[in-house]
């Protein structure tokens, strides 16, 4: 039985159309408001995404980065500069580097789904080492899980792309300080 | 007027929305029916693809193929075995190595978008050296220029996949016989 409808589904009497297929929806994107510059300041910022490379470079993302230090330190005020201003302190990364297209700028290196789950893995260690305004969490983590997928563009599964919404990883943003 | 409406995009006073965003929608795939293993054979089918995967080793795509001689032979009788069922030779390919599932088996070599054009372009080549029968070469086509996109699991640009469509290519295609 099983042979007959096999051999019914290739190269039978007639063509046969397999349907389209969509491999990814990317979700929308809740940018910030202002709240989080206002509350944290540019300096912190600043060191929040410089304590979040230095994990990465522990990972296996680490070797997506350049070797040379001053290369290095350029990729890492580059994506500070961005955080500031999405953030909410204007034009601090626009002004310098023109329009941030963010998936576009990422091309030239190949991101698949697992670099993208230690990418935001390491932003969650950075943000409970960190004092992050408890506050404004919700609001940031809302953006930067969607953000990451934009980044994807390497695919190595027929899998849906795994979400961390708020409620799942909330418990553990929020607890140490039992707040 | 410009750095106003710049400040006001990123980080302004409340939450923005950026929308929800499809990557690229894979068409339809028109599966062949058996009339191109009827008229062409076995053995000319799995000559077809030989001469196919000699003409795209030598261009960029071959170092995606393994260089052990023996490896390489290995991937290009799964590939005719591949075709020869797909063309209506009953289940040459799934008898032996399961499903075909051709997106998924392709997922640990990574393909780019020019990939699948060099692929293509060596298919349009092969198609016009070998004597292919004229009468089944649009269904044919239909079929592998849909297909070639679904390896696509590595992308580098924002634009959409360039189709070649039948209408583009007949007149190429045909032109050699005068048919």
């Amino acid at each position: 039985m099983q042979l007959t409808s096999r051999k019914g589904r290739f190269g039978g009497d007639e063509v046969r159309v397999v349907d389209a297929m969509i491999d990814l929806v990317y979700p929308p994107v809740p940018f910030p408001s202002n709240r989080i510059f206002n509350a944290m300041g540019e300096m912190k910022i600043r060191e929040m995404v410089a304590h979040h490379h230095a994990l990465l470079l522990k990972t296996k993302v680490g070797k997506l980065f350049p070797a040379n230090e001053e290369a290095l330190k350029m990729v890492i005020d580059k994506s500070a500069d961005f955080f500031a201003e999405a953030l909410g302190g204007g034009e601090i990364f626009t002004a310098v580097h023109g329009e941030p297209h963010l998936r576009m700028r990422h091309f030239k290196v190949p991101i698949d789904e697992q670099d993208r789950e230690i990418w935001l893995a390491m932003y969650k260690k950075t943000l409970k080492m960190m004092n992050f305004p408890k506050a404004h969490l919700e609001e940031f983590w809302n953006w930067i899980e969607p953000l990451s997928i934009r980044m994807i563009n390497r695919r190595t599964t027929m899998e849906a792309i795994r979400r961390y919404h708020w409620h799942e990883v909330k418990q553990d943003l929020i607890t140490k300080e039992g707040n």
